[in-house]
């Protein structure tokens, strides 16, 4: 089988930024026959057409996904319930399930009742996305050198994670295994309560009167842009990761607040060498993310 | 006078990130005959000469000030009263002196009683910069497309803030004036509490066990590595901002913590409506970050 197609189709339940993006890589490192692909709408769908990155449509998941070696659900979290329940009789037997949600509790939670005898559900994790949106913003090169991380069940078979595995290196990435409830404390702490906190200052600045907005947005090199791109996510995407991994996110939050808090105490107080010493330690953790080429 | 250099000799006391970029680009623009540089050490001058961005050089600020049309302070904020008092005397009588520090009331504090009558000191600060440090980190194209704020005193003599502004427009920026004040709250907002939190999060990360702290850096990619970014920046230089500017600091501190309560409010009541609405706002900010072409 050296060289040829991994899957023969992949059905994409779901082909927004991250869906057409696994599309494009599908089609760039050949590693499906036939791409099959479902959305919300039949704009979206004639888009993933148009793009070229769809051979397949059905706006009827479980038509998508009937007949495909590999099924991806490529939808917010909070669709995860419905759409397992659309498409699970419709799956074949020895299909492989998974999905590219950034919280793995909740969706072995609401996928896994849903899945027939024969099917291997394999939940994934592809740690990669930029803040765009839609079909026509992905791109095959998202997923080089970006580690996804897979929650594998534990009577899942070691071949079937291996073929997932052959897969999702076939997009460029590194993959690794963790247990779900780790999976999502980490990402708690890399990507959720960062977009939080990116959510909340770039609401502060909404918030403000007309002209001090303005100046905000102009000024916005000195370092708010940042949070800008962060908080320029999708909305539903990012409110169901929020309502799905809250114990992880407040357990994270509340040792930020506590951190804030001891940098907040030096500033009122002029401590100069708290900050400056406080500086320097996370100076070396941006130095360890340009190592491990993840700047 | 058109086409030819604004200045005879410029005089950068300090020559690190900002400093050198603004050396990058006097020789690219054409704006000086000459460059004379001052720095806390000789290596960091032979480095400048070795770059060839300065063609005197001298441990000494007020040599390196002396007989200048423009002396431009590029030092952390903490240093620039001793700074003022060394290279006052110096000064040449018409000359401009300038800055480019991120707080503009402690810059006239430390810095007005210290010049000498017949020198015009005139504040400015390109908001600019990146989180690299030191002479080799700089490149003229860093103030391309970004805004200049400049906080001229009230009795500035029109005629030498205009020789100013078409140095800092000759460097590729827009120019715009408020005073201090208004200047301090806006990159308070805009800069400096992205930095304080950003520092807070990249600590947060680094308080916690080794092997998790690993895997932090491992999945920075889904939104932490744009925090340890800015958490990269040179120490001393924003150890001196939070020094210098902790009344408006604080002040936009207290906002952004009553968001960030009512966010976590939302979380813990898992309402999505809530949460869905906030992200909408955010992401409309994005979009006029982008349309203003400071993305």
């Amino acid at each position: 089988m050296t060289g040829g197609p991994l899957f023969k189709r992949v059905a994409l339940i779901g082909i927004g930024h991250l869906g057409s993006s696994i599309a494009h890589a599908i089609r760039k490192h050949g590693l499906a026959d036939e791409i099959a692909a479902s959305a919300r709408t039949e704009a979206t769908l004639e888009t993933a057409k148009r793009l070229g990155i769809a051979d397949v449509t059905d706006i009827d998941p479980a038509k998508a996904a009937a007949g495909a070696d590999l099924v991806i659900l490529c939808a917010p979290l909070g669709a995860y319930a419905g759409l397992a329940e659309a498409i699970g009789p419709a799956l074949k037997a020895g299909a492989i399930l998974t999905d590219i949600g950034s919280a793995k509790q909740c969706a072995v939670r609401d996928v896994a009742p849903h899945v027939p005898e024969g099917v291997h559900f394999i939940p994934s994790h592809p740690v990669a996305g930029q803040e765009h949106s839609g079909p026509e913003s992905g791109f095959a090169e998202l997923f080089e050198d970006r580690f996804c991380v897979m929650t594998p069940l534990p009577d899942s078979d070691p071949a079937v994670i291996d073929r997932l595995v052959r897969f999702w290196k076939g997009c460029g990435m590194d993959v690794e295994f963790m247990d779900p409830a780790h999976h999502d404390l980490v990402l708690a702490l890399t990507s959720h309560l960062p977009h939080l906190i990116a959510y909340s200052i770039v609401g502060t600045a909404d918030d403000l009167e007309t002209d001090l907005k303005s100046e905000v947005i102009r000024y916005s090199a000195g370092g708010f842009r940042d949070f800008t791109r962060i908080a320029g996510s999708n909305p539903v995407m990012w409110r169901d990761i929020f309502l799905n991994n809250r114990e992880a996110v407040l357990e994270v939050l509340g040792r930020f607040n506590e951190d804030l808090s001891a940098l907040q105490r030096a500033v009122r107080r002029g401590d100069g060498q708290a900050l400056e010493d406080f500086f320097t330690r996370t100076r070396d953790i941006r130095r360890k993310v340009v190592a491990a080429k993840q700047a």
